[in-house]
């Protein structure tokens, strides 16, 4: 495991639960209990107490609790987890304690309330940890450009596998499998390759359909390294592109670098969104770009911001973010492109290393 | 797609709702869309509405909704998907509306009740569709078989690449490009490749670790074929096991044998997970068995029942559950022998295809 900062985290967490006048706080959701103090199994729960924060989690998870959590007491309970953090709620004085309204079903909040004291006040708050996670760490951008290299090592490895009656998901297989090879824990979502006229659905999962002799092929695929998640599109083209098909492309190719050079410290998501929107709009081609220009990534692959034409959020230094226009032509086939960029003062670095001129694969 | 019976699985769930007093009910959970209307996208709102059934999603889905949803009227609302079901609230007269608060976060309930009419009486329900959905009706069975089938061979692929030196990561690898390879829209769960002392390690996740020249190696994968999930799980002993190996490992193995002769509709839960429970504590070995028996699987890969030594309830015919003891000697290794069992009447049929004889992988 990297050491990360995770008691550097917790303490700015912990402002923010001063800040909200909480002197309590209830973590379940995996990707938080990782940002916040390392622990990578699926049932635990960090509990911020007057200052002091406990880890619980069963008995299949004691070892790699011990091991992997920072800043905090581990407690391996009999009981669940609720129970246990209810125990010491029992303890303390008088409590506001915060739980994530957009992370906490309507059961599990209930049970909450039903085991823990009543003098205990409850208050549902969203996005707190969100808040602070979306602006990544020198710890997290070295994770993710880690990602984003092994994301673009396999996407040129599978790229060399399409040729016309190649299936999709002999493509996605093979882009997998070298993931795998590359040490990565997984791939952070179902690997997208849509040739030719399926290249129109912009959720094309990888499926037995064989690539044509001529279209388009959409390979959008990530994968997770060390907790982080990658997330990189290219579009090639089968046999030799038309005269629409390149100038469809070079719009796409012109969209995705307009809505790269806006991104800065202090634009509105939507301002980005806006500018590469705007290029496909000249092109009299905007109706065919059916979604927002990208997303946040981190430990999730889908993270705020949202780059949407309604989002006035307003972008940061150190936030990560997808930019990727694409184009949905039904019937006929579309272009996606799409790179990984880190939000800077100035600008923004572009993470994918991969060339985005139009390639062509030969027919034969 | 396979022509399922939705419209006799929606008439089925009316009459609960009937049952329940509730004249409407919101559903969003993927897997239970699925099961009810066909719908594999990721973004949809089925409501069930005075004896009507109407399906929402987005754009981007309008196309596959309109392919694949029967027995709903599919609308595709500018807004979002609560909003238009809202409006349809507002239509009907007075109405009591039931949601599943397992699977709804509470900012989803708080922002439902914020849109419907004031008149709307909420209720929060648990299982309601899930009850209908253990047991297995024909069309699954098929399914079910074939992504047993699909994870069997997919997993004799693997086997055979088990070898000292070789990573647990390449041996998940190749079993997930061959599930690929044989039409699986993807793994059903994370690949569990753990070899020697990490098959100590219940969950242990295919990692860079390589296979060493003796030892135990648990392989537990699953794929999902047309939505349903298969799971299974071998253990192989590399070199010459030892007398304490096998003998550990026929415990195990004898255990699982138990605890499928012991499922029949009619036994509880816990008669099933007593039954493997006491060959292990025969062996004194039943400390190192430190999860449950089994689950149900379907379009999900954990679903009711659970196998578990407090789980009263009772197996009836058509429920797919898992039987799958295991121990875990910390710092030694592991053992787990897994198989998919529809219950019947009078016991249960054993659909895993693949020989638990102790395998020994040459060592060199």
């Amino acid at each position: 495991m990297l050491a990360m900062d995770y008691v550097g985290r917790q303490k700015r967490f912990q402002q923010t639960l001063t800040e909200q006048k909480l002197n309590g706080f209830v973590v379940t959701h995996a990707a938080n209990l990782r940002y916040l103090c390392g622990y990578t199994g699926s049932n635990g729960l960090l509990l911020f107490l007057d200052g002091r924060r406990t880890f619980f989690t069963d008995g299949r998870y004691s070892e790699q609790a011990h091991d992997e959590v920072k800043g905090a007491r581990v407690v391996i309970p009999r009981g669940s987890l609720m129970a246990a953090a209810a125990n010491l709620l029992e303890k303390a004085g008088s409590a506001t304690v915060g739980f994530e309204a957009d992370l906490t079903t309507v059961s599990a909040a209930k049970q909450m309330k039903k085991l823990a004291p009543k003098r205990v006040r409850w208050k549902a708050t969203s996005g707190l940890i969100m808040r602070q996670r979306v602006i990544k760490d020198a710890d997290e951008l070295k994770l993710i450009r880690e990602a984003v290299q092994l994301g673009a090592r396999v996407y040129e490895e599978a790229v060399s596998a399409i040729h016309p009656g190649v299936s999709e998901a002999e493509i996605a297989g093979r882009l997998e499998f070298a993931a795998r090879r590359g040490g990565a824990d997984g791939m952070s979502f179902e690997t997208i390759v849509a040739a030719g006229k399926r290249s129109a659905l912009p959720h094309g999962r990888a499926s037995e359909a064989l690539v044509p002799k001529r279209g388009f092929v959409v390979v959008d695929s990530g994968v997770i390294l060390r907790g982080y998640c990658s997330d990189m599109t290219r579009t090639v083209y089968v046999g030799r592109a038309g005269r629409v098909e390149r100038s469809r492309y070079h719009a796409v190719l012109e969209a995705q670098s307009v809505g790269i050079a806006a991104v800065r410290a202090g634009i509105t998501a939507m301002e980005v969104d806006e500018a590469a929107r705007s290029v496909l709009r000249k092109a009299n081609l905007d109706q065919y770009f059916t979604h927002s220009t990208g997303h946040g990534v981190g430990l999730e692959i889908h993270e705020p911001p949202r780059l949407g034409n309604k989002q006035t959020e307003t972008l940061e230094a150190g936030m990560v973010v997808t930019i990727e226009p694409g184009i949905y032509v039904p019937g006929q086939g579309g272009i996606r492109i799409e790179d990984m960029v880190v939000v800077t003062e100035t600008g923004c670095e572009v993470l994918t290393p991969v060339t985005k001129k139009l390639i062509e694969v030969p027919s034969s």
